[in-house]
């Protein structure tokens, strides 16, 4: 986390509430590729040459006029995108992949692919984790992935370094995971900044699935060359 | 937490490791004010109109050529300090102190005299807590003490509103504070980063000091007119 140079690393986007578990339900349900798009302006032209692409995203958290689908998880179901390529973009996700432009790799980040996720960072000998968080500050939500994200990979490691913002999340994490449960993992979403946004527009649904932990094994990874997001196992290194 | 403004509002400075605990060190051993600088040039220029003054901080972590005293707690005892004037000037603990400027009142905070701390916060209605950090950056031992705050206001107070950064801190400090003893919170400090900082230049001393809680009952408050710290209890409101 942090405003570290990213250029040449691994990164990982953390935006629990919703982008990044939304994009893993895109793909985890056979969309063929997600095109992280910084503006509304960008997809919208874009789109004019992929004129079977669908359109999603959200601003103020609804979906943006003349849009396909908003930013729920539950829009992104298989019938409506498998398949298919999808222009996507969001308050504050896709900027954080914009962030990330310079990494070598870039990583999607969810509670619901976690465990699937942290089997593939482990093969990575650095990794910087970029919170998304919310105009420019960071959020409760993201900063758990984070902590969590951590722990499973010191849990699988000979010895690790942790900079003090990585300690801190997984403090925050260490102590969210006594007594875990995907009841108590939502009500912490709830309460945060991000989680207080959904529960606003009435989507409270949308946490309780980001809550869910490893409901799938797809890993999507945004090639910083062609700007494709597309399930790991289908890509090369 | 962050870049919020601070006009009007009551700020809390952290520096755990170690000008916040230095100060409160100071105030506690019976100085007669401390004088935050931002830069040696200012402490020395201040000197020439108080030549009594004593000459205190660090850069490097090392006390500064020509200083009478460096940035140990231990070098503020009350042989040293009592009666006195100190001009004071560290990395990151008083530029945190000028970024509270804006502020209407500016306490120092400590491991040292939490209870004290918290007791007088707790008549205010709006905190902000300041984390001075690293070259910017945001460190464990500081945002430890920011949740162990928020924790103590919290039991106290009838219904208390968290943003996120204080809620991440309140969960960090909650895992910390399971079977906590001096040893365990020093033990913390230690593997953060200006903990890590402060055992390069063998001052693993300054951190277990650092950890013992509640050892003093004074509450080092910055006057942002005059510029002065003194005990709370000596000033107006």
């Amino acid at each position: 986390m942090g405003q570290a140079d990213l250029s040449g690393t691994v990164a990982v986007v953390i935006d629990v509430l919703r982008a990044t578990t939304t994009i893993t339900h895109a793909v985890a349900n056979g969309a063929d590729s997600i095109f992280p798009q910084l503006t509304i302006e960008d997809a919208k032209s874009q789109h004019a040459s992929k004129p079977t692409a669908l359109l999603g995203g959200e601003r103020g958290g609804k979906r943006i006029e003349g849009f396909d689908l908003g930013n729920s998880p539950t829009e992104y179901s298989r019938e409506v995108v498998s398949g298919k390529q999808i222009l996507f973009t969001t308050t504050n996700g896709t900027k954080a992949m914009q962030a990330c432009r310079a990494a070598e790799t870039i990583y999607i980040a969810s509670f619901v692919n976690l465990t699937a996720l942290c089997n593939e960072l482990a093969e990575h000998e650095t990794i910087q984790i970029v919170c998304a968080g919310t105009e420019g500050e960071i959020t409760r939500e993201d900063v758990l992935l984070a902590g969590a994200i951590v722990d499973h990979l010191i849990d699988g490691a000979k010895s690790i370094e942790c900079n003090d913002q990585a300690q801190i999340a997984t403090d925050a994490w260490q102590e969210a995971k006594t007594g875990l449960t995907a009841t108590s993992l939502a009500q912490r979403l709830k309460v945060s900044r991000g989680g207080r946004n959904v529960l606003r527009i009435g989507l409270e649904a949308d946490i309780d699935i980001a809550a869910t932990l490893d409901k799938f094994s797809v890993v999507p990874r945004l090639d910083p060359k062609t700007w494709e997001i597309r399930d790991s196992r289908n890509m090369g290194r």
